[in-house]
Formats: C-alpha cells, sequence, structure tokens
C-alpha cells in the first residue's frame, strides 16, 4: 500500500539523514521524499512516499518518532488530504512532431514551456502524482523524453487541522 | 554561497541515507532536498540545496561521487539551469479578509485554490525558490499562513545537455 508520511524535523545537519537510515535498516524504499523548511525556519516538514506492509511502516513511524530532531510525525495516508508534486522534463524535439508536441503541453492545465532549443524544449508540470505520470505517457507518446527530475510528493490534511511540533 | 546539486542514484534502500549522511557528516545542513524516481524506474534523481563553503562542498561533491549507489553528480550551480519548487500552503480566511487573500491568489499565475472550508483554504504554487518566497510574503500580508509544506527545488540544466549515469 502507498503511504504518505508527513514529519516536521529540527532543521539540523543530520536530522534528514537519521529519517532516511529509520526507513533503509529496514529494507523500506522511500519512493520519493521531499524536504524544505516552513515558515518556522528552524523547522523543516519533510514528506515521505514509501510502498508496504502496513505493520512494518507503522512500527517506522514509531520508531522515528522517537527521534531527536522529530517534532511530529503523522501518516496521511488514511486521512483525507490533498497532495501534488512538480516535475520538470526535457524532451527531444523532432521537426515532424512538434506540432503535436506543443498541442500536448497547451491542452494540459499547469503546464509550461519553460526553455528550448533548436533541438530540445523542457517543460514543467504541477499536479498530483497520478496527473504527472498521465501527463508523462501523453508526453511520452508525441516527443522523446530525455530527462527528469520529479520533486515528489508534498501533502497537507485538508481543512483546518494543522501539523504542529508536539508539545 | 547556494549551492544546487542534481545526483542520480540507484533506486535502493539505503541509497538515500548514505548521500544525506555525506553532507551532515561534515556539518552541512541541507536547505532542501527532493528525490524521486526518474524514466528509468532503477534510477532516481535528486535535487539538494545547501548553502556553505565552495571548497568543503566541493570535497563533499567528490565524495558523493564515490558512494556505491552515485550513477552520476553534477553541480548545476554555475550552469545554465532552470529551477522551480511546489508550495501548499493552508491559511485562515478571516471574512474581513477574504477577498484581499482571493486577489491575491487571482493575481499570481500559477497558483491554485485547491481546498477550501469556511475558516481556512489551502493554495498550491509553483515557480523559483524566489517566487515561492515572493508569493508567501505577499499571502501573509492578507492572511494568517497556518502551515506549509514546500517541496524544495527540482533543477535540470538548460538546453540539450543531459544528466547520464557515468559510463
Amino acid at each position: 500500500m502507498r503511504r504518505i508520511i508527513s514529519i516536521l524535523l529540527q532543521n539540523e545537519a543530520g536530522a534528514l539523514a537519521r529519517v532516511a537510515a529509520m526507513f533503509s535498516a529496514r529494507g523500506y524504499n522511500i519512493d520519493s521524499l521531499t524536504v524544505a523548511t516552513t515558515h518556522d525556519p528552524s523547522v523543516s516538514r519533510l514528506t515521505l512516499v514509501t510502498f508496504g506492509d502496513e505493520a512494518v511502516i507503522d512500527q517506522i513511524v514509531k520508531q522515528s518518532r522517537k527521534l531527536v530532531d522529530v517534532l511530529e510525525i503523522a501518516d496521511l495516508t488514511t486521512r483525507a488530504h490533498i497532495e501534488a508534486e512538480l516535475l520538470m522534463v526535457k524532451v527531444a524535439v523532432a521537426p515532424k512532431r512538434a506540432t503535436g508536441l506543443h498541442e500536448c503541453i497547451a491542452r494540459h492545465a499547469g503546464a509550461l514551456l519553460t526553455d528550448t532549443d533548436d533541438a530540445t524544449c523542457t517543460i514543467r508540470f504541477a499536479g498530483s502524482s497520478g496527473e504527472v505520470n498521465a501527463f508523462l505517457a501523453e508526453l511520452e507518446s508525441v516527443a522523446r523524453v530525455l530527462e527528469i527530475a520529479r520533486t515528489g510528493t508534498a501533502a497537507l490534511e485538508r481543512g483546518r487541522v494543522v501539523l504542529m511540533p508536539a508539545a
């Protein structure tokens, strides 16, 4: 099962490495991970997506909570949440297929041509993981993908619930 | 100086933890980090943003290159590149200030209202780090920020250059 875990971290060297090690020690691959500071510069927020056995992930979450730099941790998987990620993708532009490629970009809300030369172009796209995958698949049907950088998923719980450092 | 490092990683448990540990062992805080799979499912691409002494970061990059899971590593800082990140932000909606808030969202290309109830709303915004910071500052002038999840920066080199696993 796909799991989305949100973690508030002390913004300190080593905090991220310790959390990542907690997952890899159990052989759990991290499908995607994003981490950046919040509006409190001393606190970072990490969103981690992983697949695996529920009981084992529950255990990792419990153990991560005990790490000194972990201020709070929440499993958003079963809560109502919004998630999104950003894709940057560079494709080869063949003259014969350029129209199809530009049509594909133009047809997608959230898609933006950010760089172009005579042989390649780079597109930015924001959406849920599913939307990003669907956009990529469509793009691959009209152009050759050269290079991809995905941010991975960021997520917030819906409504007024806020993830706060545990007291 | 702000540095943007791109790394191609074997998509394996532990690879991310080892790279993160390489930075924290030298006391280097990671400002943001994004990692997700590429179009080759066995390869992940990681984008890491850090600040610090150039010589020390050069050394960390050299050492990271020797890690078994690191397929390629490039410092995009001094090369022409495109970068972007995604912000998700939840704000409190005060009835008196709702118009100003909605105007602020509507005025920004790339900003999208993704969730709303009678007291809060959640906005998604894509842009460069500078654009995200500017949008956040404007948002904070019209509403109270409750919660933030930023993906951190993803980046690609401009033009036809492609980061490939070293032969």
